[in-house]
């Protein structure tokens, strides 16, 4: 099995490369995870040029010689690139695994939307350079090389479908030619490093959507690093998804096992088991 | 004339509305600012509760006693209150002009949608507190009392119609039951206190909105306070605004001397010269 990995957000860095060679050799012996040169190119907030980031990512997806698709990290830049790199994949793309989570949820959506029928939300090689990261990699290698029972977010339902994303990439995405239709589907959110205000704003714009508002149902995943609120905001995440979900009868569904850090579960698009 | 001050986001200051009351009996004589008690309220982040900050605006904006309503200031609430307070609205309402920014678009938006013809975005009492704030006061009132044309964003244009909202706030708006028809609009926006990562995010989402395709044109206003950016985005904020309006073949037409600051220009909604 081949795993390609580019970066279509920030900047990655070859420290986390070489974690994630050594893992996988461990782990997955048999299994090459080869780094796209695109992913050390450096290009002001990005791992190179808008062009750079949609060529690697084509060239790496359209070639049938990888397996699967594996988004080096997050940060921010896929919105940039999404829509013409997509126009641009050929069926050797559609054959393949794709994972990745955070911003890298714009493409998540955009396949999805595409009908790509083997994405998965989950860890990334940035996720190495974590306290604990190492598991995060053999979960998600587990995952790309045999779909294992073991890395699956444990609340994921049997007969539904299921979409996972971070909350302000998918407050981002609503209304654009990238968002697809999460109609029945289970819905985990997840969100990290912003204030509570802004996770209860984009909460009511996620939730006041009416092509939310056809979701089975929204699980909340760990909404971690919060900003500090002065004053307090006084309510915390779970109160403040229960508030919109209940505003706008949305069924809560209790917690999620994701979230931006080394325990982050993988969660496949579309129905259990269908990988 | 009577204008009533409510405030349906953040905690607001009795500096600031002892500042407004001398700034008002010194430059419009015979005006009443009314400063309604639940401006003085604090729940959590907010001047009160939900309840009481629905209710407070449902109140003064329902009281034909008043000529206008006014909104303290912005920082976050008042999507929380808007569509259930504005279905509580009745004729005394869409009589009065109403005036606010950041925040208050969310208000804005929902009146402006539902075909309320004299609101505007411009500077709100808790501009007092700012530098040179006094400007501003003086700015609003004139706008409020007179509709004086030195109040207004010079740029304005007779024979268009204009609406202008902070970009987070339009963003997180779009798609919900508040989102205004801006069809054939001049669209000024403007950002404050986000990084410049964000913003270009933020005006992917609403470039890449159908419906903000339909207008006539986006003027940037200032984006102040940028938080600092590791490594540095590279592009200033007029190259971010120009790059999405050319991905989505919106015209781009210039600046616009708006911004979370005391030489804000007011902005009315709709045609120019309608109020």
């Amino acid at each position: 099995m081949r795993i390609a990995v580019v970066a279509p957000s920030s900047r990655f860095s070859e420290e986390a490369a070489e974690r994630v060679t050594a893992i996988a050799a461990r782990t997955q012996p048999g299994v090459e995870v080869h780094f796209h040169p695109q992913c050390f190119l450096t290009h002001n907030h990005f791992a190179g040029t808008d062009a750079a980031r949609a060529d690697a990512l084509v060239e790496a997806a359209n070639d049938p010689g990888f397996d699967a698709i594996w988004f080096a990290r997050g940060g921010y830049g896929s919105c940039r690139i999404a829509e013409a790199a997509l126009a641009r994949l050929g069926p050797a793309a559609r054959d393949k695994k794709w994972l990745g989570y955070s911003d890298a949820g714009f493409l998540l959506a955009g396949l999805y939307r595409a009908g790509f029928a083997r994405i998965a939300h989950g860890p990334m090689p940035q996720d190495a350079m974590r306290e604990g990261g190492e598991a995060a990699i053999v979960r998600a290698l587990a995952w790309l090389v045999a779909g294992s029972p073991t890395s699956l977010e444990p609340g994921l339902e049997p007969g539904r479908r299921h979409a996972a994303f971070n909350i302000t990439v998918l407050g981002m995405l609503l209304g654009t030619s990238l968002e697809p239709d999460l109609s029945d589907h289970v819905l985990l959110l997840e969100e990290v490093s912003e204030h509570m205000y802004a996770v209860d704003r984009a909460l009511f714009h996620i939730a006041a959507s009416p092509a939310i508002q056809r979701v089975a149902g929204i699980r909340l995943g760990r909404v971690s690093d919060v900003k500090p609120n002065d004053p307090d905001f006084g309510e915390s995440d779970e109160m403040v998804a229960r508030h919109w979900c209940e505003r706008y009868a949305i069924p809560y569904l209790g917690r999620a096992d994701i979230g931006h850090d080394s325990v982050n579960k993988v969660v496949p698009f579309g129905a259990f088991g269908a990988l």
